[in-house]
């Protein structure tokens, strides 16, 4: 059976899901929606009533996951995306692809064809980490030990088994991945970058979310008057990460790849005073990209650099990776899907990494996965400035329920 | 009349002397004197009994200068430094110079010289800046205003004019720099640096003390996901900041001059987090050298290598210079008196300039001034570590005794 074309999603209707959404926890223009807060659980069970409202068997498990399905005997496509947020978050962050889940569900039980498509639409608990990121995904993919559930706690201390209950989550129903009844993960989001205002794309089909290698580098020289010690006779940490950092931006820059970034995002000096020659300088570098081997050559050559700096013997210059996080590339059949829902409705898109990560990092690992992306006013995202077009809004969901059609076509 | 071999000071008095005073705020082998504390209070009130004992003229004035004179009608030279210390301090800095002035006017009175040299010894008030940097000797030249006073206060809040009133010495004399009757100032000090020790020598005849020039440069761009922001699309014032910074080392040190220094020591990086580009940068560099017309051209460098940057537009640099101290050259015909002390004992000695702050600094403005240096053990000072061998602070004393001969020999 040829669906294309049968899925016509209703743009007020889904404009104003997500409008009543972004009312719950909201700021000025955002919301503050951190995870099993009252305003997070009050979502939740705002968007468990829509779901039923609408005819789909709707659940919370015991995490917080919100399930809406519809044919449930059969096969089924898992849109998933979460409605938590960061502490000041924007409106669209998750909770744009909840509700494009929602609002296909729907539009497949309108067109009739609940017997032929089966939708699985999730809201995962926790994407932005307050206790644990992807904590929701993770859990549904069984990917959780409970030593780390044990050990989840957000900023205040509150530890997230002790949320979970106050949440009155715990006696719900476990729900988990099935393989044999789950087909693909399709997850929408807003892109958090610049890249498609800038080349006038409404559609980025993601290749694959980028692998994150952080570093600390620890330099120890010996704290001097400023004044009386001359040039030639301190083990001046400050210079010595100065030239480091400059080694590190000249180094990455000669064997990056096409989609590497990188970043020096924090520095500190010991004492950190005017007239005091630094004794100790500490500084985070974090290099990203969707090639493994990419990642591999920037992380030897920084090695390289630091045996190197240790080679005079003056300070000493360490190098500890603190967070390694493997790319997923998304699945290439599932992503040519929506590259041709986007080409049948006449669709500017484009081919694109993710430089951030999403619940379809850990689907990845399970089951074939892909993502969309709708372009971010300014690139703006983690904020109240964060804001999509109604239009890219609209056109986005169309494309994601074309490629549920392909999907299912026989 | 020719006094040279006459005033011989007494070795054992004077480290009894320097043994006692390190007694007073005792830590394990350093001290805590900070200004105006009660072991500052009780430092001065020794020594004020010291000096009467030793039959001086003593007094304590209304901001707790020490005064110790012998021969007050005549024409008098001041032997001065400060018994106050920085809050974990060594037991030498400050005090040495101080004892010196009290033995070398013991030695004049026991030689009977009482008529032909006149002695004026000071123990100055907060020379390290608890309250107000070089308080006793800017009052002593009347350099300080009443607003200056009024605004001083500690690191704890303490305001200066209840301090003075805590310690009882508002009510006070108030004692002032005579231009007819004082002839120079003479101040020994710690090298507070490794030179001497390097060199070998045992005495530093200082030619100067550095001009300090503080600059602030804050640079401007905007925050940004470290991983959606593709590189070419940042405005990043951390990478900003290394290069610049990078800049600012080859550029110091392409224009330095002989005994130019320079410090990065404080640099900050906000939001200052692994995973975000730097929105802003902040940085303190510091330049120090004898000479303004090196100190100007350095700055002159400083500035060029910020107006480029800014040519770009992209990101805003803007320097800010928070501190300018001029240079203070020392009298030529006093520093040779120094050298030829040195020579006449047959002490090893090396022309050198301070590159850090002294009391000196003050009066080089008003009469002749000159200083002389001896070794710090491995350069330590402002920390418990600062030492100086026995010998040494011996040899010291007995050049500062022999430039008081070549002075008043006629």
């Amino acid at each position: 059976m040829d669906l294309r074309g049968q899925l016509k999603i209703k743009p007020d209707r889904l404009m104003r899901d997500l409008r009543d959404l972004a009312k719950i926890g909201k700021l000025t223009t955002g919301v503050s929606r951190t995870s099993l807060s009252n305003a997070d659980l009050e979502a939740r069970h705002w968007l468990l009533k829509r779901m039923a409202d609408a005819g789909l068997k709707s659940t919370i498990d015991t995490v917080g996951n919100v399930h809406g399905q519809i044919n449930t005997d059969a096969k089924s496509v898992i849109i998933g995306s979460h409605t938590d947020s960061v502490p000041v978050g924007g409106w669209l962050d998750g909770s744009l692809g909840v509700i494009y889940g929602l609002e296909i569900a729907r539009t497949v039980l309108e067109a009739g064809y609940e017997n032929t498509i089966g939708i699985h639409a999730i809201s995962f608990m926790d994407e932005e980490g307050t206790y644990l990121a992807c904590l929701g995904s993770r859990k549904f993919c069984q990917e959780l030990s409970d030593d780390e559930i044990a050990d989840g706690q957000n900023p205040a201390g509150e530890q997230l088994a002790h949320a979970l209950d106050r949440a009155g989550l715990t006696s719900n129903p476990e729900i988990f991945l099935d393989s044999n009844a789950h087909i693909a993960y399709l997850e929408a989001h807003i892109e958090q970058g610049p890249r498609l205002e800038a080349e006038r794309k409404a559609i980025g089909i993601v290749t694959g979310i980028v692998g994150i290698r952080r570093f600390r580098l620890e330099i120890r020289g010996e704290a001097d008057h400023a004044g009386t010690v001359p040039m030639s006779m301190r083990k001046d940490a400050g210079t010595a990460a100065i030239r480091f950092s400059h080694r590190f931006l000249e180094t990455v820059e000669g064997c990056k790849g096409a989609d590497s970034v990188w970043n020096v995002g924090f520095v500190n000096f010991e004492p950190g005073a005017a007239n005091v020659v630094p004794a100790k300088a500490e500084l985070l570098y974090e290099i990203r990209d969707l090639d493994a081997v990419v990642l591999d050559r920037m992380e030897s050559a920084i090695h390289d650099l630091c045996e190197t700096a240790n080679q005079t013997g003056l300070l000493q210059y360490e190098i500890t990776k603190t967070i390694d996080i493997t790319p997923s590339a998304m699945d290439s059949a599932l992503s040519n899907n929506i590259l041709d829902a986007a080409k049948n409705i006449g669709s500017p898109h484009m081919m694109m990494p993710s430089g951030a990560g999403h619940d379809a990092m850990v689907f990845a690992r399970h089951i074939p996965s892909a993502m969309l992306f709708i372009p971010s006013i300014k690139g703006k995202s983690h904020s109240e400035a964060e804001d999509t077009s109604e239009k890219d809004i609209i056109v986005g969901c169309q494309v994601l329920a074309g490629s549920i059609e392909g999907i299912f076509s026989t």
